[in-house]
């Protein structure tokens, strides 16, 4: 038996019905001009969605987490000073893999919940090589001003993990002075999970470390596997197999929302998250992030008092197919995460949702 | 327009109908009961195709060569002595990664196109921590004793790389005394590239670094991902999210091989080769790889005096839509790779790569 899920949890989403198609297409050899064709085209669409001129616009062949990896490890050098705004898992997790790069880390801790503050994070130190924070943050809901953190930066590279904004909120990395930046394809660009949307400037390739301690995630050996360097066979240096199904799954997902339109992608997102938390609130029900900087795309609910948060979670997924999130960290039992992410992000979804809940809260109550 | 090629060159090769398949079903989150079940069968299955009882023999969530990196970077501490067997490229990268996490590197160098000499290789040094090879190199066609070096090996960690065997040639991990070893999906596995099959000995994984470099491949985390650890909701503990769809292709992927049967699938590959080979061979092509160390999935074939191996392979793919690889490294224009893996490992296939063979160097000639 096949089971379809409706996936409302913080990821992955359902992909947009273009992205699994592509999936089922016959695939291509990596260094097919086809092939290469299709991969110039999927920087071409990540450039536009990321908001970015850099040439350097890549999707890395692994998951969104191999993506924060790769920003620290080919700009860390031990010793290093890295400020990480840290207000929830995310924040926690750059701490720990810039650590692991041998870097100096001031640790700018918020109460989760909250978004980052710009002026704290700003002056924790005087002279970072990087000063990095999550534009929005999965484990609690919140949205943080990225564009702040760029105008005040000075001379640091901006570092923004946009795994689950990219392609569901505005994102301008060019203007908001990011200089890295990594994402998944498994959220709002409602593509299944297995690459890394990457960007990185000029300005930090040129500040890169030279031969980075990862050669899987070597940018300076990447360059030649997606663009610059063309081989005497007119195609690329071979670095590693493409993972080809899921690029080409990408293209996919990428040419739908570009289609539509990115602002339009933008405000569907916002419409579908503004019914669903609106409806949860007339049910009484209270959202844990903080107001006016919520994320429309995941949304973070306190578990009512009493009640079970893994029953209410598996008979969401048992009696209707559904999918919510439970909550990260210490949050784990007590808050939900309710994503309506790319192609999930419909009113009619929203209203599946609420209604689901309604049924299954009356039966565990 | 759909184009449907026949990939017939070192990998990727078109994966089996079954793979392709489950691409195309409706995803499950990365934390659901059946994806759950499913990663389970998936690790049990591997453990099949690699020949092993590890615990630990997971799909790594990005392609072959990430698995090299895995490898190196859980085993080794700046300072370690590594013996790496270098026949082909594959060799050479295992000296560069090896070197990016510090290792003392004693590379062993042979002509390409040879198998891997056992006893230069346990000779090189008294006692190194890990001795590394290459068991079917992509590179040059060529199959190396991995038995022998395991009889051999004493104290040391045996890593292999067993890309291009998986799935298609007789691959005994533990008998032969394997202690680290990584694969891909795209070759006999007959799955899309991207995901690198792992697996580490109890013996290896007691000697691991305790807080690798890489958060992303660090094995001690990626225990409680896929098997060990289960958090309170019944599920895994979160590291990264999974790559659903390429796992469940992977899934079918497998569940196919194993239906046929390993020595079944084994059969099949040699027989594909050989026809292939001894077609070539009639047909007064010159075979690169040394004479009774050659693969039955990928063989390598001398480009003859005069002809532009660019040009064979560019109209092969333009009049046939059949891809055969270049050579690799120094070989690239004097060497052809052909691949006859998984799906493709089929007498018709190879009789399919003559006769179009025939077509385009009478075409060109």
């Amino acid at each position: 038996m096949i089971r379809a899920r409706q996936l409302f949890g913080p990821g992955p989403g359902n992909p947009y019905p273009e992205a699994t198609a592509a999936l089922g297409l016959p695939i291509l050899g990596h260094l097919d001009p086809l092939f290469i064709a299709m991969m110039d085209e999927t920087c071409d669409m990540l450039r536009e969605v990321w908001g970015t001129q850099n040439q350097r616009t890549i999707p890395l062949s692994a998951t969104g987490s191999a993506g924060m990896e790769a920003a620290f490890v080919n700009t860390v050098e031990p010793g290093d000073v890295v400020v990480v705004a840290v207000n929830g898992l995310f924040g926690q997790r750059m701490v720990e893999v810039a650590s692991r790069c041998g870097a100096e880390v001031v640790a700018v801790e918020h109460e989760w919940g909250l978004p980052v503050d710009v002026d704290r994070v700003l002056s924790a130190h005087p002279s970072p090589k990087i000063v990095a924070a999550v534009h929005a943050e999965t484990s609690t809901g919140v949205r943080s001003d990225v564009a702040a953190l760029g105008a005040g930066k000075g001379d640091a590279l901006l570092l923004v993990d946009a795994v689950t904004s990219i392609g569901g909120l505005e994102l301008r990395a060019d203007d908001w002075g990011v200089d890295l930046g990594y994402a998944g394809t498994q959220k709002c660009l409602g593509v299944p999970p297995g690459l890394a949307p990457f960007t990185i400037s000029e300005r930090a390739f040129a500040r890169r470390v030279e031969r980075p301690r990862s050669w899987y995630l070597d940018l300076g050996l990447l360059g030649g596997y997606v663009g610059e360097a063309a081989s005497s066979g007119g195609g690329r240096t071979y670095h590693h197999t493409a993972p080809v199904a899921m690029v080409a799954s990408l293209h996919a997902g990428l040419r739908r929302i570009l289609d539509e339109g990115l602002p339009a992608v933008w405000a569907r997102h916002e419409e579908a998250g503004r019914i669903l938390q609106e409806g949860l609130q007339a049910r009484g029900l209270e959202l844990f992030a903080a107001e006016g900087h919520r994320l429309p795309d995941l949304t973070t609910v306190v578990v009512p008092e009493g009640v079970d948060s893994a029953a209410v979670r598996r008979l969401l997924l048992e009696r209707h197919g559904i999918e919510i999130g439970a909550g990260a960290g210490p949050y784990a039992a007590s808050v939900w995460r309710i994503g309506l992410m790319g192609h999930n992000a419909r009113p009619d979804a929203a209203l599946t949702v609420l209604a689901a809940l309604d049924d299954v809260l009356a039966a565990v109550g």
